[in-house]
């Protein structure tokens, strides 16, 4: 087995806590392949957590298994959890963050992680990421049964945020959304699915009207490129969604908005 | 040989620096696991790699190479060592970074590195991570063994860090000690271990109370949960030492405490 | 094949943008070594891909494939190229990110991605890094030959940055050149060469006098640790370039210099 185990927290680079959890799986599991999705969450933000392990995880082979720390809950009763889902795996405090991967189709079971002889010993009492999800990441990696790990829990129980989503008008060719993450470029990502735009796209010569901070975008570019540098615009971005971005700019700076503005866009004769 | 290399500098990640010395582990030991575990270390800063490189190579499989690159002194005539340690190894120059591990019972040989054959070539005056600790490490992790690396060096004449300890006054019931790294999330971690406070725990019915400029911190938690969002705690930290914490904040921000303040411990009855 | 696959973005780290090209990549060479160089690059700074993967590449063995996203015109009708040089495969936009290792000797042959067989499907707008590029040096990582991925394109016809060179008066002994880079120590990397300053070296008894924003360094140091803590210097970096550093401290920060600022060399009778 050479299977790939993914890393999303919220710890930063600075610190050992990544080097140590790499550690501890390649000590059980040596012929794993780790590789680091994020660690750049910001502290305790499970939304953000959510929404990057599900613009992720298909990128990877089936079989892989995902490790999702992002645990303001550590030491408390929280249940730990490894979801089957699409044919990848996943491991994390059952406090939410895996949602979106528990809302598409493919979910297929979830165990509550109970299997004290693979933890550190002894376990401490803030980093449950090292001595508990770590090595059973590894004995997952290394062809451990998932149901191995504890329990089936019911997905009824399993908790879930609340996480927004774009109200679609289709008769009056009108959505309301709402922007969800940020990322490194200033690129503004919605919760507006290219689906929406499809339909609400009821006649061949309309042309959408995106709204956001008093500011009107008129059509939906193919590339960044297609405006001048520092213009604004909006694209399908790579996740999928609706994005308002600048080129070669960011559009976070130059409209001053962030997670949870608003984003309107209303279908119009162009 | 599956050998994993970790590393620790204080290179930052914008540079090529720590994908260059990859490179040449590399194409030396293609089968080595290369394992990050900062490049964060403030510049210069030896006792933070110090403090650092302690809490995390004890997660590392025994045989695991260690490369600590933190050298104000590269290009004079500061030696570079190799250690043999608990059954590890610990490449790094001569500067006090490998104190702590020397500290413990467990130090087995040192050698100076003085094997030029495996240099790269020319040697550069500002580049020995790359250019001999880089390669050297390869060949220790592609199986050479360590006393193929140079002569052995007695251990007092390593350089040693004046690293302040905890003042234990057991009779009293009182510790007196200090911060002495600060996290990504602002938890602040003290000199003050584990075992201290098991030491001064005379009687059943005491409780620790503890002291940081100016706050009373009452009672030792054992999760960050255990205290509201936002409220100041005491808890062992995962790196087993007494940890000053905020849950789900910054404890260096609410405090404005850095290295170097003091922490004072006594027991009381509750 | 166990080929190393290198690479250098302005992605950042803390989206999962790198993470999914990973994830892409071992999908389809699941043996491959991954390294990333940097994804520190300045957004869209082409000049500064360019100079770090002049730094780095030669440092990983021969058949090393690099990948270098940095891409502006990304979804325009830029072209992506592989180019063979020095024995490296080196794959990227065509936006003269490339243009230091044109100029090199070793250029070999270039080709125009043209694979459509081997993109994820369907090709995002937005990041032919994840769609194109990765699942291409994938395949070539994993045996595919260069000439597969597409038709021969002639090396005039390849867009080249115009990047400033150092001017050498050899009779008078002076060099006039300008700073390039500035590291995360803010060293400054400078465009005079090593051997541009052998060739003022005329005499045995001359010392090159570094001008550089009205301070005048005497003398080049072949390490750090020559001057005292906090003094300025001048020296011969690992990249092969004259560098101007201040002794555990920021020559940027001391002298208020950045990319593009002049530096001067004389020989003087010391």
């Amino acid at each position: 087995m050479h299977r790939i185990i993914t890393l999303i927290t919220d710890f930063g680079l600075a610190d050992e806590y990544v080097g140590v959890m790499k550690g501890v799986i390649l000590a059980r599991a040596p012929e794993a392949k780790i590789v680091d999705i994020s660690h750049g969450i910001r502290r305790q933000n499970i939304l953000q957590a959510a929404l990057l392990l599900k613009s992720a995880y298909g990128f990877f082979p089936k079989g892989t298994v995902h490790l999702i720390v992002v645990d303001p809950g550590v030491g408390s009763d929280r249940r730990l959890i490894l979801l089957q889902a699409d044919g990848h795996l996943f491991l994390s405090p059952d406090n939410g963050v895996l949602s979106l991967v528990l809302e598409a189709e493919c979910f297929e079971t979830a165990f509550e992680v109970k299997c004290e002889q693979f933890y550190l010993s002894p376990v401490s009492s803030s980093f449950h990421g090292r001595d508990i999800l770590a090595p059973v990441a590894a004995q997952v990696a290394a062809g451990l049964e998932p149901a191995e790990v504890g329990p089936v829990i019911m997905s009824h129980s399993l908790n879930k945020l609340k996480i927004s989503q774009a109200v679609i008008d289709t008769r009056q060719g009108k959505i309301t959304g709402e922007v969800v993450a940020v990322d490194y470029f200033g690129n503004l990502q919605t919760n507006i699915g290219e689906n929406c735009l499809k339909d609400i796209q009821t006649a061949e010569n309309l042309t959408a009207k995106v709204t956001i901070k008093n500011k009107t975008i008129v059509g939906i570019k193919s590339a960044y490129a297609q405006k001048a540098h520092g213009c604004l615009l909006a694209i399908i971005g790579s996740r999928g969604f609706l994005e308002i971005a600048v080129n070669q700019g960011s559009a976070a700076s130059f409209l001053n908005v962030g997670v949870g503005d608003s984003v309107a866009i209303e279908m119009t004769k162009a």
